[in-house]
């Protein structure tokens, strides 16, 4: 089977793989409908992350499942299905406190690459989720989305506590960042604050609810916040960028006793533990468990009652891989999805 | 009057003040029972605080009202009155959400010298909780207690969502540590397992209701929390201490999804973002909101129903305040009492 693979650096490639197969009795295997590049894939793209090279990309997914192991009982073959980019067996004591993406049993699906024609998945009953039935093709872009970044925002939403009434602060605008906005909006945010410069970003921001635009940055960007919440700081503020500019943007734009949500993966970053002490805000966050989230999430895709698949803005046939990687590092697209 | 003095590093003396007097409608003269020494006023003792000397000391009071300004309406002269260590109006939007150590009028009482016979009390309305009557001496130590210690442990174990049922590790056996491990046998904690080596301090934290007592610190501390809870960590950890490797031992010690509630002034303590993200735990802390956990606090001491102030195992006249700098600054002492 095609299969896209990163050997170093700026170099990935769409070969021949093996196809997978049934390892442990509780695997599936399902051919993908669609995957997807990730912001995460550039950090070992931009050589900021260290890889074992060659190394099969991709952690986001959903498709039809073509066989099971035995143990398998709630997943079938021809069912549609949605999982998270950490098979979890959604049984363990962290999984069942809401935290699969920590499961004691928990496995990568990076190392096993989502970005290819079939996918086994580890611990299938309890990663997968199943549409009521075959989805209509323009549902799968929004269902691919739930499978990270749509879940990925929605838990920065959570993390941060946005609920009715607050006010929230985005920081980021790439797709997890945009689709926060979408979360908090469903969560009954009363005001959204999108920090986003690009007009096309700002756009998709303000159809997923933002109320309020910050295009400054940094100490600028907290000022902003700051006059735009009587001098408090917003109640919520989500991050989902994972610099340490980004992070403690964050921290300072939220209110004392105020809720950050962090879901950047945040690379050399080092918080300084003062400044944490005296904003005196509520820091969470880490790998989502988009897990916990997914049957409310495929529950509102199936319904059309949300559209996050809207990020994709580039769609590309799998073997034109690398031009998504190189098209989400230039930030020409939002979000690549690929088709095997 | 007579008042502690800091001139410099190490060199605290007890001179001739002037005697305090209502300078804003809102405030109120106490003449003081009671005060006592802080482990955070061991950061200028020792030099990692800048300070401008000289500085009046101490942030932590319990006496009976003097003279109130002409805009002061709740507190009146003749009460014995317990406050927090910031002055807080109790009114601003923040004060309301339970921040009052970010009140948006706060004044530090650390720079009024509560080490003194007589004390300045800004937004006294706000600031100060009276007893339902002139208590018994022997509740005063208590009563001082309420005003920073216990409502600073209290602070932490609500921070870290201490609740019944809940397995709880306190990384840190200063007075907020010991009071830390009371706030959580009050807040229903099932297990509480404190980190002390010093047995006078054991003793007390299982007083105070630790179930376990772990004397390894750093990653050796760690492996034993995890031991003790079936390899998952503490639901909630409390941090008391304020060092790089308290902090890390609190974050690391700590199940996914779990809270860790910091509480110890952190210095030149960086947290790696990466360790945040990867342990998944919830992080909150900072100069506690005392004041919104006082009248629940002065209720619990004047029903005899704990006993924080067995903290207090040094009783000094003011004027030895050196002694007690001295005897907190060495850990001979717990904590220091000082009688002005």
């Amino acid at each position: 089977m095609r299969g896209a693979v990163m050997f170093g650096p700026g170099d990935v490639r769409v070969v021949e793989r093996d196809e997978p197969r049934i390892v442990e009795a509780t695997d599936a295997i399902i051919r993908v409908s669609a995957a997807c590049v990730c912001g995460s894939d550039l950090w070992p793209y931009r050589g900021v992350e260290e890889m074992q090279w060659p190394a099969p990309m991709g952690h986001e997914y959903a498709g039809i499942v073509e066989d099971v192991g035995p143990a398998v009982e709630m997943i079938t073959p021809g069912q549609f299905v949605v999982g998270s980019f950490w098979a979890s067996d959604n049984a363990c004591e962290i999984c069942r406190a809401g935290y699969q993406s920590a499961c004691v049993n928990r496995v990568p699906m990076g190392a096993l690459g989502a970005q290819a024609e079939l996918l086994r998945v580890p611990l299938a009953d309890g990663t997968l989720v199943a549409t009521p039935d075959l989805p209509e093709d323009d549902l799968i872009p929004s269902l691919l989305a739930a499978s990270d970044v749509l879940g990925t925002g929605w838990f920065g939403a959570v993390a941060a506590e946005v609920g009715p009434g607050t006010t929230v602060a985005v920081v980021g605008d790439g797709a997890v960042g945009l689709l926060a906005v979408l979360a908090a909006r469903e969560l009954g945010a009363e005001r959204i604050i999108a920090m986003s410069r690009p007009e096309p970003r700002q756009r998709i921001a303000r159809e997923y609810g933002a109320t309020d635009i910050v295009e400054e940055r940094g100490d600028d960007g907290v000022a902003r916040i700051k006059e735009l919440t009587s001098g408090l700081g917003a109640h919520s503020v989500i991050e989902a960028v994972g610099t340490q500019e980004s992070m403690m943007q964050a921290i300072h734009a939220a209110r004392p006793g105020g809720h950050v949500g962090f879901v950047g993966v945040a690379h050399d970053v080092a918080l300084p533990a003062m400044d944490l002490f005296w904003s005196l805000v509520h820091l969470h966050g880490g790998p989502a468990p988009v897990r916990r989230f997914l049957p409310e999430l495929v529950d509102l895709i199936w319904n059309r009652q949300i559209d996050p698949g809207k990020v994709f803005d580039l769609e590309l046939p799998l073997d034109e891989a690398q031009a998504g990687y190189e098209a989400m590092d230039g930030r020409t697209a939002i979000k690549v999805l690929l088709h095997p």
